[in-house]
This record gives C-alpha cells, structure tokens and sequence, in this order.
C-alpha cells in the first residue's frame, strides 16, 4: 500500500453541518479546521458562500501553493462517477448541482467528492479504526443508516450505490420507509426512528417514568440521547424499545458478515457514541446471528475520528489507489 | 480484461458426482468430458482414484505436453490459501486433506484449488451468463445454497468464507441449521429443505393431492422435482410451501443487492432449472423487498453451463488475474 502525501483542503457538506480543513494526508494531521450550522432557508447556495469563506480563509493562512487538491464528502446521494449531486434530503437545490466543476472553478484546484457514507469509511479505515485492514465494513448510524465499504484496500461502489445498509429488511410488511418500501432497518434503528417511536409511545409511559421526567412530560422534547438516558436509568419501555432497535442493527450486521466476510467492522455516526449501550444491546444479537464458522473472523470497533471521519476520507479521495 | 490462454486439466470434486474435462480457457471449448457418481463408501481414495484415471486418460488423448496446469473445484470449504481441504459434508477422509499438492505430485503440474460456489461463479461469470460483468453475484440453489461473488472482475473471499448466502437469517427462532444458529434461509430454500417441508406435511395432504399422487402415497418418495411437478399441477399445499421457500430467497437476494449493489446476478444449481417456478414465486418478492433507488440497477440471469460452471471456474483459477 502507497503512503498518501502533500495537502488537501478538505469539505464537508452536512446535512446539519458544514465542515472545512486542511489535512495532511500523509501524517494524518489536521491543520486548519472549522465547523458551521448549515443556513437552514439559504438552499445550496447559503453552504456554498460558507464553505468557500472557510475555503479562502484556510488557503490565505496555510498558503495556496501547497495545496494539491480538494476533497468533498457529500450528505447525500452523488452520481457515480462522482461529478454531480443527484439531491439532499434536507437543502433544497442541490438537484444535479456539478459541486466538484463549481469549486474547481473557484479554487483553480482539482476537486474530488464522494457521499459521507463512503467518505466516513475512506477516511476511518485509513487514519482510524480500520487501521488500513484489507475489507472493512463500515456502518454509521446517525439521524439515518448509512455504510461504506473498504474491499481489498480499495473504496467499492457497486454499480455506484453499494453499502444501502439501512434497507435492509428487518421486518417484512413492517414500517414504510421513504425509499418506497417496508420494514427497512433505518425506520426501526435510526436515531429519528429511535426518538420517533418513543414519542409514539409517550401517552402510555407511567408518569415516574425516566423518559418522562428527562423531558418534563412534554413529548416534543424526546431526543435520541434522552431516550438512551433513560434506559440507563432504568425506564422499561425505553429499555425494550432500545434493546429492540439495536437487535435490528444486530441482525442486519450479521447477514453484511455472512456475504462480505470481512476482516474488521467499525461502526460510526453519533448513536456510536453510546457504546455502552451498543455493547450490551447488539452484541448478544451479533453471537447469535452469526454462524459458528465466521464468529472470530472479524474484529468490531468503534469509530475513533470523533467526526472528522468525513474529512478524512474526503482528503484521501485525491490519492487514485484507494478510490 | 486480458484474455486467458492454454488448455487446463479441470477436476470438480461434488458429493454426489465427479467430473473431469481438458478446456481450452481461450475459446472455452471443453475437449474431453466425462462425469462419474462419486463413490459414497470408499472416502476421499475412492474418489481420488477415479479423478486421477480420467486425468491420465485425458492427458493421453489429448497430449500431456499442451496441458498448462490442473484446476479442481471442491465441494466444501477449503483453506484461505487454497491448499487444504477443510472438510467434505458428504465423503470421509477429506479432512485437512492436501489435495493440490498430491495431484500436483501425481500429474506434475501446477494445480488450483476453489470451494465449488466460488469456481461456478468465476465459470459463469466469464464463460456464461456473466458476461464479464464488472460485479456479479452469483448463487446456486441445489441441495444446499451457496454464492460466489466477483467485484472489480476478480473473485472477492473475504476472510475467505464470503458469501455464506445460505446462512442469512430468514426466521428468527427459526430453524436449527447445521450451522449452530437458528432460522438460516438454508432451512427454508435449499433442496433437502423443501423436500423436507413436504415430507414433514406429506401426512397432512389430501389424499387426492398432487403429489401424494407423484409420489404413489409414499412419503419417501418425495424429491424437490416431485414437489415442483405438484406445484405445476396445482397442489394448493405445495405451492405455499414453495411460495414460501422462493420468498424468502428473494428476501435475502433483496438485502444483498442492497449491500453490494451488482451489475448482475446469476442464479445456478438444480433448481434453477425450474425456471417457470422462480420466475413466478421469487420476482415478485424481488419486486417488493428491493428499494426504488435499485431497481433496474442490475440484470438477473439464470445459468447457461448447464452443470459444468465449476469446471469452467476451474479453469480460469490458472490465470492470475482473476482470482
């Protein structure tokens, strides 16, 4: 395996964030970075402005002539041959927006770009808890399911959306999902199905129950986060809740294992932060799904790029062998 | 894509049948054929034995001398580095069995060795219904289920036991499986197991019923072909319990394509001669469990080797290239 080298400005177009920095790809440091809220009612040109201040200023401060390239990770599908924004599910007007030709136009540098999924993988099987191993299957499970997966050394795509983790069915004739069908992973163990559900089962908790007193009895303040608090606190209803949704990702994980055999799993994305309660809740569901024969075959960590991940792997889309 | 070239001395080791041809990898013609019962009580000699008659008989026929190397497929699971056999579900005395080596020793050629899924699939993805593609997945529905998978144009082993299709989880609490866990999809749809399903009903059937009548009112006479033909002919009993056999292969199908998101899949083994049957009980399942964003993302093909996909795989193990 080559060892990446020079400097990449780096982007990452969120969803809820946006993030910019300038990475070494070769010692694996960040240089510059900042972090910003995307502008809500400014559609795709609000991250645009943003991202390009950020862009401007890190160049004038770290000099522009050391930089080789760009690097996008995208929250949302891209065509596959990574030239185009096919949507976002959450600004508006990024509909067949060619990102990489807008900013290499504005930085005079070449531009590379991938969906987060992907990118997050790039960037944690390289500079994180992949530790560069030969197939790596990586999951985030965030506001939705997502995954990237690393095989022989190199990002694979499939006929370009390979990695569709959270369609995976979990329960047939179950939940509609947005994609159009049902009882996809993502509507029982995303982070908005997680908090959603607990909603939807707020009016029937006691009212000494955990979830209850964390939200003050008002239903629209349940979070993801609250309802894992309230499981560690003991509440009952979020306890089958959780242990439910994390036996879904449980069994979805095993059947990825059963087809991809793959030496090492990380699992990323802010519900990952609980590992408390992913260890206790999947792991049962894992020794059980998987066959005697594989159990052993791969080790599963945790995400450790504590959400730089994007940009990481965004920083190493310019090196061609890995892509 | 390089193109193969040289004449190849390919073995199939089956439970039930052996095989032996000399192919020319360039043209895939096949120049000696020749097929025998696998000896079911004189172990691994019985059929060392009778592999190592035709492949001196075929080496004299066709001129030792143009014969490049020996490549065997090998039905059950073998060493990551091709050169021991792990174990034979079907004949003694396979058990961590040097096999390239003592045909290498016996022929004095270079040999090749690949568990059957994985050789069918490289056979028919480069001789067959493959076509070359650039990601195939290929399973094969016989006696038990198997897949192989090719990405980029090469064989993908994981771990080197991927695509265990047969062992993703279908029912939940299912079924025990050979395999130590419950409610493998092997349970469900494989040969023995709707032979078995029958079997275990075969009691329960009207006595006018259509395979009651195929099988002379003896229930141990039932075979998967008996239980197809009863299909046909409108047996309400067994078109739920095939029904249900070709759903959930579509099911598991469904979830893999999410996962790698292949330009083809090709369907092989026995009972994917009864086309008419997985055409009308498995597509609309296929129809159901795939997301929108994937559909017509790939073509679904059954096999066109007609039974020698494995010593086509074998074949093509002597080029580097490939596997």
């Amino acid at each position: 395996m080559h060892t990446p080298h020079g400097k990449v400005l780096a982007f990452d177009f969120g969803g809820t964030k946006l993030a910019a920095a300038i990475i070494d790809k070769a010692s694996g440091e960040v240089l510059h970075y900042a972090k910003r809220q995307t502008p809500k009612n400014l559609g795709s040109q609000g991250s645009l402005d943003i991202i390009c201040a950020l862009g401007d200023e890190f160049l004038q401060k770290n000099g522009a002539e050391e930089i080789q390239a760009i690097g996008i990770s995208f929250g949302g599908p891209i065509s596959r041959d990574g030239q185009w924004i096919i949507t976002s599910q959450h600004v508006k007007g990024w509909d067949y927006f060619p990102l990489p030709q807008v900013l290499s136009e504005h930085f005079g540098l070449p531009v590379f770009m991938e969906n987060d999924a992907n990118a997050a993988a790039l960037g944690e099987w390289f500079y994180g808890a992949g530790e560069k191993c030969e197939n790596l299957f990586y999951f985030q499970v965030s506001t939705g399911i997502g995954a990237g997966i690393i095989l022989n050394g190199k990002l694979y795509r499939g006929m370009g959306m390979a990695g569709e983790f959270g369609h995976l069915t979990v329960e047939e004739d179950g939940m509609q999902c947005a994609c159009g069908k049902l009882g996809c992973l993502e509507s029982y163990s995303a982070g908005w199905s997680i908090a959603s559900h607990a909603k939807a089962l707020y009016n029937q908790l006691p009212s000494g129950s955990a979830l209850r007193q964390l939200t003050q009895n008002q239903a629209e303040m349940v979070t993801t986060e609250l309802v894992f608090e309230a499981y560690r606190q003991g509440d009952a209803q979020m306890q089958t809740l959780v242990r439910s949704a994390m036996h879904s990702l449980a069994r979805a994980l095993a059947d990825v294992v059963c087809i991809l055999d793959p030496d090492r799993v990380v699992i990323g994305g802010g519900i990952s932060k609980s590992k408390d309660i992913m260890q206790a809740e999947m792991m049962p569901g894992l020794e059980k799904l998987i066959p005697g024969f594989l159990r052993g075959h791969f080790d599963l960590r945790f995400s450790v790029l504590d959400g730089k991940e994007t940009l990481y792997g965004a920083a190493l889309l310019s090196e061609g062998g890995f892509r």
